[in-house]
């Protein structure tokens, strides 16, 4: 029986895990939810799974959930320390699921309490990568991707050695403008940013699959996952999104994970990593897909996808900066403030700015990447309120 | 440094062998080779490994072998004996790379003597798959694959536990026929059959990539290689031999290999396992290919495939009165005695009547395998002779 505290238990990572886990009663059990201010169906989930421990966003909330369940309220805490309450719960594998810079701090909270950490909150790695594995192997826990691109890179590698990588391909849908002319995409809705073509998800990281900064942010999550170089990391469109992603090996062999589009199965992988769950569900038939497409990125339409390399090679708390930048960006798009080319002007603007001032600067504590990103937000809402863009 | 012995050392996959050993000088040594009659080749592969022990097909090969090499002729046997001799001789891997029956005995006899085995020479495990991996698991030695199809699934599996194995996806290119109707097919010609898409091979394996038999094989192969139900092993066609085979495990993740149509990529694996080389050559560019295609294969057109299950279901001994008739069959075919379709018509007959006879029979003794390998080569030559196809 493996015990789970889940980080994000409202979103769609966290109701795909709770499927899983409820699929396989017998081998996984809840002991600690979070979430938001979802807190008609987190009641849900506390009556259906019983866990020891909640954590909702502010007091309202709490209050709100407290009425719903009355005496069958579990320990409940609100905001970051409440996050951390569920992250440091006794269990076997703590479930990061949550979206943004919210995560970090409860799932170094994790690592740090010695636990295994299933990974879907890519901001963690991106904002302090170097800092989260320098936990993980002092504490010589797992750190488990439940992002499919991540998690195939995973599975590929599962039986090779460091040494024999030679590159991680990332393969990316393209989004929902991959075959637009710039003219078109300089002109893109809300909505049409919100027709993903593969996967459902939250708005914020549908508007990064078709700004392609959500691959950026995932070229920076695999370094660090992985502890690969930058210019060993690259990015393949493949628009049906069958193959999740692929390793290239020193003699030039090449694995790969492959599968439907459907995040159960990474969530499934980590869950049960290194034991593989009977998961229902539908089977990849290859003659039905019939046909895979391969071509490269174009970075002219999609200026965001270069920054990944750019923040990277530039300070260890670049990637830091562009998420932060990038989430102010989107949020204004998604509100009608900018165009859509508005994001990676933004996004590019706050970088290069941020790397003028502190090119090549590491980074030590987690303090000190929190400052990047408050420093970039507030320079990426100036850049808004200037109009500049 | 890495002792080879290598059986079948002027064929495709004996010269492949070599050329990524010379590759690695300071891995690997070259101390025991077998040859067939190709005894120009075999004195220069000699002049330039030093092999200590030699074996070539008959006595005149092995004066013509002396004549050329004088003083410089390492320990030299002939025929059957001499194969064994090298298949025993002090090394570390014997890469099994002859073609047909004939590598059977000393592949065993490798396998007995402790020897680690790089298998190219299907139809070791075609006729014997289960003396084979008696022998595999009662010495403790590896058995390694180096069909490309077969490394793809080694590879693929090598970070998965058996329980979780779901299938096994062959790829296929599909032939030189694969979009020809069946009028057209009855009707091809050697030269066709032998202008193979994606790899060079021998003319027998090439005619065998044309009617699928060479898969039906390698389906056989699987079964007993890795040790799955031959339900579970199912092939799919996909004509840019790109992706070169699948593992669907139990969770809905699909495991795969990729690479360029390269045999020296298995070999090398094969050779270096554990390890990887950082082999030279050509990377697989996706973005260059552009586009992977899949279908299913058609049985009715060519009806060689589905007599892979038919043989494994009937006897202990099928798929060695399958691959049996097939060698005379694919003869008779390559001698203008009889029609393309002939091929699959020989097949069948003979794999049925065998089945009529010994229908739910096992096998102790590679002597029984024989036995039924010779029944059917008999067989087969009676019904060609007859003319009755």
């Amino acid at each position: 029986m493996k015990r789970l505290a889940l980080l994000g238990s409202t979103g769609s990572i966290g109701e795909q895990t709770l499927a899983v886990a409820l699929e396989f009663p017998e081998r996984f059990r809840v002991t600690a939810l979070a979430a938001g201010r979802n807190v008609a169906r987190l009641a849900e989930q506390v009556r259906e799974l019983r866990p020891e421990r909640v954590a909702v966003a502010d007091a309202e909330a709490a209050r709100a959930l407290r009425e719903r369940l009355g005496r069958e309220t579990p320990e409940l805490g609100v905001g970051p320390a409440g996050l951390v309450a569920v992250a440091v719960h006794p269990a076997d594998l703590v479930v990061a699921g949550l979206v943004g810079a919210i995560g970090l701090a409860p799932t170094l909270a994790a690592l740090r309490a010695g636990r295994d950490v299933a990974l879907a909150n890519k901001e963690v790695m991106v904002m302090a990568g170097a800092l989260v594995q320098r936990e993980v192997r002092r504490r010589g826990v797992s750190l488990l991707p439940v992002d499919s691109e991540h998690s195939a890179i995973f599975q590929a590698l599962a039986g090779s050695r460091p040494e024999h990588v030679a590159r991680l391909v990332l393969t990316a849908s393209g989004g929902p403008f991959r075959s637009w002319p710039a003219e078109k995409i300089a002109r893109a809705t809300v909505a049409e940013a919100l027709a993903h073509p593969n996967w459902s998800m939250g708005p914020k990281i549908t508007v990064d699959s078709a700004t392609l900064a959500n691959k950026a942010l995932e070229v920076i999550e695999a370094r660090w996952l992985f502890d690969v170089a930058p210019e060993r990391v690259s990015v393949v469109v493949h628009p049906q999104s069958i193959v999740h992603s692929l390793v290239e090996l020193v003699d030039g062999s090449v694995l790969a994970q492959l599968g439907v589009p459907d995040m159960r199965v990474p969530i499934a992988c980590a869950l049960a990593w290194p034991d593989r769950l009977p998961l229902s569900g539908p089977r990849l038939d290859l003659t039905a897909v019939g046909r895979l497409d391969f071509e490269p990125p174009d970075e002219k339409r999609f200026p965001c996808l270069g920054l990944a390399w750019r923040a990277l090679a530039g300070a260890e708390a670049g990637p830091a900066v562009l998420n932060a930048a990038n989430e102010e960006a989107v949020a204004a798009f998604l509100a009608g403030r900018i165009p859509f080319p508005g994001i990676a002007a933004v996004n590019e603007r706050v970088l290069d700015d941020y790397l003028t001032l502190h090119a090549g600067e590491t980074i030590a504590e987690l303090e000190e990447v929190l400052a990047a990103d408050a420093w970039a937000r507030s320079h990426a809402r100036e850049a808004l309120a200037e109009g500049v863009l």
